[in-house]
């Protein structure tokens, strides 16, 4: 066994169970059935059933399963958009959701923020001929949450406007009204500690409306991942193609560890590990939490700035076993970023927290 | 541990390596790496470097992967064809890759046989504004398959057209000239006994070439996941988007335990083992080959059609832990199917076969 400790901002540390989970779907050759039977239906079920009760997803809602969330924002624009998404643009996941737009020949807009900053869309007005607002609530890429309740009202204020927001890296800690979010997704190696390999989209009635219009103006939605060839196998409790069974099944398991363990000690537990991290940066003498704003700083993956080069802190950390991310993209060498999901224990947060006083009384690792 | 052994057309029995391998990769903790770090483009070049090596694929050919071989369907249809695929149609999936076609508003043409026949394209005249031929060469629904000399020939007679080869369920054990081949895809869960989730395509430089044309001209071909992308990531030993680790990893050491058991030895056992099965049921009551024609059966998924309703055949093996697969779609309740991948020992398709001298002998699961 490596004595690794995975704090990256996913894939990340895995949830203790999960190699047992693995070890008895090996027993019972789970991984052999046809995605067809009755015991993958079952299965399907389970895990619709218990993610659906984790995350208080009203029962209408369907739940698609996808390879990826980059997945989930193609098959969003090809299904939900004719012309016009607009996207709120804070840092390169944002950027991603609008250039698939692009890509597919739409004519997306889009609002662009700072990295590092957020809003609470008050002086953002959005075209009224757009058909989608697409949402990162939680941008990976520079730590910066916004508010759920800030989307919420926006999502009043343009009732008839569907809303896709991206929760990779945001739940299970992030409370989501669903009621408010016509779809959502994720992916499984950040919050819900798992190997990566699939992506889930959380979806209501509108969005099949939408996605049937479109076809039926003869617009192309896709293929056999279209939101039509998917809503008929969800009723079935099917999947449109063999998919990643292990992760389906694996993924109603860690949701039944979840629920019993409980959301609400997830969330203060979550807390009061990024409190004990953020307070610490706030006093480094190199190293600071690259979201100035405390209001828009994420509790999950948390964006710090330095003037050490952060391979050197990374590579100095990794020595020590203790693994943790690098800037994404123009912040790499700049930036560090640390992972605070539910599996990061708050013993082993002190721990890689007291590592980091290494790099605060000297500056053996070079200055910057 | 279940007894059951998944003589299934895939999802199927998996190779007995594959649980250790899982294990070590837990050991490692493999499953929490970033897709964007050094430990995974060693994965990635391992894989395709064994896979490469297993196949005999051209140094020079890309390897991309994707989360299932319809995804390669729906890659190859947005990256390869501007307006005209060919489609040669004996079977449900080579139905499936036509369809792919329409719905992304191409114009696709086809040629049927009737499903449980094949052919050797000596009368199949190619229209000449076609873009991309479409061959299933093992069809998993019936049980034909083509033969690759014929399909060599086929490309040798159209050189300028490309050519998308499924071989899904027909390698490691059938044995393909790549060079001839523009593209080809297989899945992961049938002859490479693995878990499900992950597609992989194999293509030439030729395939690059069209999907730029496309893209300078203004066709969409997809986002994230189109081939000018793929061959970015591909040249840096990295995906396109955080990829199904487990599956990628895995894949490079069953390619490894394969190369090492040897694809001779693996093709003569897959040939004696698939005479058994056709040699008994020639001669069964009631159960006889579906394909009439020696030429065009499938030596690795085995079609028989029953006038037992073929569930009930199903239900009795099963009670004894031998699993087969029903017929699909319109087959369902008047075929069985039988996977005979390399996996499958010879001594346990011996006792198989045995269990049906139940149904030869008497009639008490009633004769439809």
């Amino acid at each position: 066994m490596t004595g690794k400790i995975y704090f990256t901002v996913g894939p990340t540390e895995l949830y203790p169970e999960v190699k047992s989970f693995y070890k008895s779907a090996f027993e019972k050759k789970i991984f052999s059935i046809s995605h067809r039977s009755i015991e993958f239906e079952e299965i399907f079920k389970t895990t619709v059933r218990n993610l659906k009760k984790l995350l208080n997803i009203p029962k209408d809602y369907y739940v698609f399963f996808y390879s990826s969330a980059t997945e989930c924002m193609e098959r969003i624009i090809q299904n939900l958009v004719r012309e016009k998404s607009f996207h709120y643009v804070n840092g390169f996941f944002a950027q991603r959701f609008y250039e698939i737009s692009l890509k597919y020949k739409k004519s997306p807009e889009k609002v662009c923020s700072s990295f590092g900053e957020g809003t609470k869309f008050e002086n953002i007005s959005i075209p009224n001929t757009t058909e989608l607002i697409c949402i990162i609530l939680n941008e990976t890429s520079t730590g910066v949450a916004l508010n759920i309740e800030d989307v919420k009202k926006l999502k009043q204020k343009y009732p008839d406007i569907l809303i896709a927001l991206d929760l990779v890296s945001a739940i299970p800690y992030y409370k989501i009204d669903y009621k408010y979010i016509d779809c959502s997704f994720f992916s499984v190696q950040k919050g819900f500690g798992m190997p990566p390999g699939l992506g889930v989209l959380i979806l209501n009635e509108k969005c099949i409306k939408k996605a049937e219009n479109l076809y039926n103006d003869g617009i192309s939605i896709g293929s056999y991942n279209n939101f039509l060839k998917w809503k008929e196998n969800y009723l079935k409790n099917q999947t449109t193609v063999t998919p990643n069974i292990p992760a389906i099944f694996v993924l109603g398991k860690i949701c039944e560890t979840l629920i019993r363990y409980g959301n609400e000690k997830i969330r203060e537990e979550t807390n009061n590990k990024a409190k004990l991290i953020y307070d610490y940066f706030e006093n480094h003498n190199f190293i600071k939490p690259f979201v100035k704003n405390r209001y828009f700083r994420s509790k999950t993956t948390i964006s710090l700035e330095t003037n050490i080069d952060s391979e050197k802190i990374i590579k100095e950390l990794a020595r020590q076993g203790l693994i943790i991310s690098n800037g994404y993209k123009i912040f790499k060498g700049k930036q560090i970023r640390i992972g605070n999901f539910p599996m990061h224990k708050t013993k082993d947060v002190k721990t890689l927290i007291q590592k980091f006083s290494l790099f605060n009384s000297n500056n053996k690792f070079g200055i910057i």
